[in-house]
C-alpha cells in the first residue's frame, strides 16, 4: 500500500494530469493552485457542452456541490453523464448536502452516475447517505452550512453504505480522516485546526484526489490525497513563519508542491477490515 | 462601549456564528477567508431558495452587491425578505450602486426591507441615499467602478440620512471611519493604505460585520468590526516581512485571527452626538 | 522603446486607471490583486449593460474567456461592441479556444470588434489564427484544457497573422515571450517555472496589460506588462523567503508593486524585423 502510496505521488508529478472541475467560485482558486502545486493540471467549467469537453480532455473529473448556479441542471449532469460512460474517474464533493432543491436533485441523480471517489466531511456523508436512501443515513444530516456538526466516527456506517452503493471509495476528512471501500477502513490522522480556519481545504482535497485518480486505483488515490493534506497540513502548522490562517494557507501550498513521495507515503495510517 | 467591543469580539470566537453571504466573486475567497479568521464561519449562494435556506440556518446575512449575475433578481430579493421577516440581522454592501439596472433595482429595493447595518464606501453612501431619494444624496454619485472618488467626510449627511431611514445603522469606511446610527457618530481610524491595494478589503469587512451582527448589537457590532479591520491593518503593515499587498494581505488574515478583544476594545475611536 | 515603457508604469501608477473586466471566476481575485499592484484599477462584471456601463467608465477593458457562463451570450458582445464603438483598448484573452460552442461563437465575433490586444499561450494563439481562418492557424489547436502544449516559436507564424489580421498588437507567453504588432517582434525573457505552478499568472497578465493600454500605445502596453510580469517573476523565485507556488504569489504581488520603472524598462528583450 505505502509503495502503490509513492507511485501514485510520482506519477502526479510525471505526468501532470488534468482533472477538470465543476467546483464552487469560493474555493476554485485554492483548488486549482493546490491541483497545480501537487503536480496535476487544472481547468474550471460551467458550461454543459464544456463539462463533456473538459471530461474528454482530461483523466479525471470532479464535480464540488459548493456553490449551485442555475445552469447547473445541466451541466453538473452532462458532467457525470460523460464522466461515467467515458469510463473515467470522478470524484463528487456533495457540499452543503440538503441546501436548495436543485441542489438536492443534482447529488440525487449522482446515484445514478456512481462517483468513483466521494470526498466530504461526516455531516455530508451522513446527510448523502440519507438522501439516498440508505438504511445508515440520515436525511436530515447535521450540516450547519457547509460546515460539519459530526464527528467521523459518526459517520461510519453511512460511508461503508455510500461505498457499498457505488462500489467504490468514500473519504470523511476531519481530525481523523477515514477513507473506505466498503470493506476496508483506513484512518489518517495529522494536519491541523488551522485547516477549518481557511475556507475550501476540503474542496482542494477533493480537486487533488481528482488528479491522484487520474494516475491510480480509487482506494490508492483517495488515501494518497488525504495522506498528503493531513502532512502538509502538521508541516505547515510547524513553520516558524506561520502565526495565522494567512499564512499557514501560503506554507500549506507551498508543502503541497515539496513534499517528497516518500514523506507522504510514510505518514501514519491505520487499517481495519469491516466487521460484517 | 468598549465593554461591549470586547464582548462582541469574544461571544464570535466563542460561537462561531455563520453568517451566509450573496457576494461577489471576485472577493469572495477573502470575505470567507476573514470570517473564518475573526472566528464566525461562512457559507456563500446564489439560488433563490438556498438565500432562505441559508439566512435560516445562520445567525446574520451578507449581502454584497459586487458582481450581479442574472439569478440575483431573484435570490437577492429572497435574502432580503428572508432576513426581514425572520428578524435576523442583515448587512448590505452596495458595491458600484449605480452601475447597470438589475443592482439599481435590487438596491432600490432594499429600502423595503431594511438593513440592519449598510456598509459601504463615501461615494457609495452618497448614491445609494440619492438611490432611495433621500435630500442628502445624490443619485450620480461619484463612483469609479468600485472605487469610491469622495471622502468619508463628504458622506456624512448621507450616512446620517441613510441610517434614519432605515432605523438601523450604517458605516463608511475610508481613510476615517464613520459608524452611525443617525443619532450618534464614531469616527475610527487606522488600517494602512495597502488595504485599497488588496481587493476586497471592503467586502471583507462587510462579511465581518455580519458575524459580528450575530451575536451584538448593530452599532457595537459594525464598530467592532470596523476597529477590527483598522488594527488589523496598522499592525499588518508595520510587519518587517511584509513588503506590499501580497504580503499584507496574508499578515491581515493573521492579525484578524490573533488579535485579542482587547487590543480591538482599546482602538482609538471618537464618539459625537449628531446635531440637529 | 525603454522610455516609453518607463513612462508606461509611471503614468499607471500617477493616474490608477481604471480597466474593467469580464474574466474567469477561478483567477479574477488574481487578476484584480495584480491589476491594484501594478497600481491600475480593477472591477469585474458578468451583466451586458454592466459591461456597457464599466468600459464607459474606464479607459481600458479586458475579456478573458476563461469560464464562460451562459450570460457571456450578452456580456461579451456588449462589452466588445462598446469598446470598439467608443475606441478604448481591449485586451483578449482567447483562454481554452476550442472548448465548447459558446466559447467558440464568441471568440469568433471578436474578429469584428478587433482586440487592441491578444494576449494569450502559443496553443491558443494557434487555435484562434485557425478559429478566424488565417492560414497559419490551426483549429484543432494542441491545448489541454487552460494549458499550452505548444512553444511560442511555433506559434510565430499564427501571431503574426492575427497581428495583421486586427491592425493591432498580439502577445503570446511562455518561457520565451513574444509580442508582435505584425511588423516587428519582441522576444521578452525572465518569469519562473513556478508562474506555471500558480493558476491565473496569465490572467493577470492580460489583466495588467489592459491597464498598460489605458495609458499607452498597444505595443508599448504589452511590452511593459510583459517585462513586468518576467522581472517580478524573476525577482519574486530568488526571494529567500519562496519555498513553493504559495509563497511565490505572495512575493510576486510585492514584486509588482515595488518595481521601479527603470527595473522593468531595462530588463532584457531583443527586437526583430519580421522578414516578409
Amino acid at each position: 500500500m505505502r509503495t502503490r502510496i509513492a507511485e501514485t505521488v510520482r506519477e502526479v508529478r510525471d505526468q501532470t494530469p488534468l482533472a477538470g472541475s465543476i467546483t464552487n467560485t469560493v474555493t476554485q482558486n485554492l483548488v486549482a493552485n493546490a491541483q497545480l502545486a501537487f503536480g496535476g493540471s487544472a481547468a474550471m467549467v460551467y458550461m454543459p457542452d464544456e463539462a463533456r469537453g473538459i471530461v474528454q480532455a482530461g483523466r479525471a473529473f470532479y464535480i464540488n456541490a459548493g456553490t449551485i448556479l442555475p445552469i447547473y441542471e445541466q451541466s453538473v449532469v452532462a458532467g457525470m453523464d460523460e464522466a461515467h460512460s467515458q469510463h473515467k474517474p470522478w470524484v463528487l464533493d456533495p457540499v452543503a448536502v440538503g441546501l436548495g432543491e436543485l441542489r438536492s436533485s443534482l447529488l440525487r441523480q449522482a446515484k445514478q452516475y456512481p462517483p468513483t471517489i466521494i470526498r466530504c466531511n461526516a455531516s455530508e456523508a451522513i446527510a448523502l447517505a440519507g438522501l439516498w436512501e440508505l438504511n445508515a443515513g440520515n436525511a436530515e444530516g447535521h450540516a450547519r452550512g457547509v460546515d460539519s456538526c459530526d464527528s467521523v466516527d459518526s459517520a461510519y456506517a453511512s460511508a461503508i453504505s455510500l461505498a457499498r452503493c457505488t462500489g467504490e471509495v468514500v473519504a470523511v476528512s476531519g481530525e481523523v480522516d477515514l477513507v473506505t471501500d466498503g470493506k476496508t477502513v483506513i484512518y489518517c490522522t495529522g494536519g491541523s485546526p488551522l485547516m477549518e480556519k481557511i475556507t475550501g481545504s476540503g474542496c482542494a482535497l477533493g480537486g487533488v484526489t481528482a488528479v491522484c485518480a487520474a494516475v491510480s486505483d480509487p482506494l490508492s488515490a483517495a488515501l494518497t490525497a488525504s495522506l498528503a493534506f493531513d502532512v502538509a497540513g502538521k508541516n505547515a502548522a510547524e513553520k516558524p513563519e506561520v502565526h495565522g490562517p494567512g499564512s499557514f494557507q501560503v506554507a500549506f501550498l507551498d508543502e503541497l508542491y515539496t513534499l517528497s513521495p516518500e514523506e507522504i507515503s510514510s505518514a501514519d495510517f491505520r487499517v481495519e477490515q469491516v466487521s460484517e
